[in-house]
């Protein structure tokens, strides 16, 4: 065994599981794979995975194993019953859930005398193993540390400190703005296809404006740490005539305006809240505070 | 006056209009200015522009008209009275609005023998000036190429097309994109700012996150022009699973949950259509077909 390419397991050969195998047989990791349905195996055994016919078998074979299956339930059926194999050993969990969940496995593997580290994929299967795509941890640092760079081979890891609940509220986190990004999109690009615009030739100029809007994002990132939001740039007031054009086009056109129609009603609430001539960031406030009938 | 550096007026000295007529001075173009409340081209005439005592004697004074006032309706009480002096120039209107209203003020415009391109500037005052920032025009192509050079001092220039119409509509499309998105980008700061996380600590990863959210937008474009939306990288069911995590771990923190709950609200539309096994980019046709109780 190579000391610079450790020996890792993967548990779980889904499409995530078997992108994140495929990534480390890719950089010369000696890779023991496992899988309730035992044939995804397969393909992974011909790139030179050894499959082990047991999870336990699977778990004894590497210093490092990693995790990714549908949820905690599945994890833990699958864990619970070889957990004495894993003392001595470190648990890497790519499997999505909440703070909570991250928070209970990491005892429970502390309790078995394992290491254990939870992670969430900022990417699809085809994103795996690109150094551009995000992985993010949290749990012990050394133990972070430790096994960094072989947790490299699946796309950058990024260490969010000791707690380990942080990788899947961040995930959330991330996920949000991700469908929010996504739907606000899909109704811009229903609004220009309406009129014959293809969502090609729209799209190009979308993600362009995108890198817009994450300078406003920076911008306004320092104000919500200091609680105060100069409306230099543009205020809730100019927002909410500006949302009235689009309210009134997309209506036109037929679309469902229910997110155009939440994202005022948040900029209205901001405004009786004293924000009209404060910027954009100080929706936060009223994110932070719903609305008695909410 | 110079061939390389026309003459250029500028009607309406707010926030955006005063910020235009800095980046003419600043790129060497002669030009005039103009604004209800007088004292607001004070600043400006210290930069080497001239003022003008009417809103005809500013029209008067320049082959290029730029128009950036509050909305329509003042745009039109401005320029009515003037209308006369506007034959044989280009009005280039900046001001926000709806497309239909672009589309009025373009027939207003000819019926007077000016040339017309209606406008919608993608960023803040403080971004006018520079080159990455894009500046949206629609209306006749001939105008457009011959005024390219003299619009490219404001940000750089794109054409939409003949139909004066389209810049309004994809600035109502790609304001909904923002709004969208700093809306979910600051439900995510909340709650990772809920266990103690700094804005400015979480927004350089949601900053670099974007970037694959807007592959992913690139990927999903081809679905939605195709009509075909291939779950090969992530399902609507899939990501129904994983929005009750943000649901749960917000909800935990007391943060407003409108938008995930109206975002989960489309995907579970979707799957009733029929797209469990597709891509988001399938959300689409919800946003298309309202729901019988929007
Ligand atoms: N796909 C993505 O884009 C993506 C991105 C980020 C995170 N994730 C997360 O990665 C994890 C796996 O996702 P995936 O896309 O790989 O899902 P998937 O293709 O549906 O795979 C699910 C995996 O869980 C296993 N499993 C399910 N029920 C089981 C049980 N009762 N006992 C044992 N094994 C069981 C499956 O085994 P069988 O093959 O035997 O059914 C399979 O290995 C999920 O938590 C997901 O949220 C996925
Ligand atoms: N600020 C931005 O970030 C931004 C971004 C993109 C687009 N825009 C658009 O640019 C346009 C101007 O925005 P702004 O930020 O410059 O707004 P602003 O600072 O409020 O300026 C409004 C302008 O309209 C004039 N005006 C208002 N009512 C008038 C009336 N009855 N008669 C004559 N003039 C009148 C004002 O003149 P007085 O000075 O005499 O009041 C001033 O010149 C708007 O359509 C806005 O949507 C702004």
């Amino acid at each position: 065994m190579n000391a610079d390419r450790p020996a890792v397991t993967v548990l779980g050969l889904g499409s995530m599981g078997s992108a994140l195998a495929a990534a480390l047989l890719d950089r010369g990791h000696p890779t023991t794979v496992w899988n309730r349905s035992a044939h995804k195996a397969e393909v992974l055994v011909g790139k030179g995975a050894s499959p082990a016919g047991t999870a336990g078998e699977a778990v004894a074979a590497s210093p490092l194993v990693v995790a990714c299956v549908l949820d905690y339930d599945v994890l833990r059926a699958v864990l619970d019953p070889v957990a004495g194999s894993l003392a001595g050993r470190t648990l890497v969990n790519l499997t999505s859930g909440s703070p909570e969940q991250a928070r209970e496995t990491a005892e429970w593997a502390r309790s078995h005398g394992a290491g254990y580290l939870d992670g969430a994929i900022m990417t699809t299967p085809p994103g795996v193993g690109s150094p551009e795509m995000m992985f993010l941890y949290s749990g012990p640092e050394p133990v972070f540390e430790t096994w960094r760079p072989t947790l490299a081979a699946l796309g950058d890891p990024l260490h969010l400190g000791g707690d380990p609940g942080m990788a899947s509220l961040y995930d959330a986190a991330l996920l949000g703005l991700m469908w929010a990004t996504l739907t606000g999109w899909l109704h811009g690009t229903a609004l220009v296809g309406a009129e014959g615009t293809e969502a090609t030739a729209f799209t190009p100029i979308a993600v362009r404006w995108l890198t817009a809007v994450a300078g406003f994002m920076t911008t306004y990132a320092s104000q919500v740490d200091a609680g105060r939001y100069p409306g230099d740039d543009a205020t809730v007031d100019v927002q909410i005539a500006a949302i009235d054009h689009l309210l009134h086009a997309a209506g036109a056109r037929g679309l469902d305006n229910a997110l155009p129609e939440l994202l005022k009603d948040a900029m209205v609430r901001a405004r009786a809240a004293g924000h009209g001539r404060d910027s954009y960031a100080s929706v936060i406030e009223v994110l932070r505070n719903p609305s008695p009938g909410a």
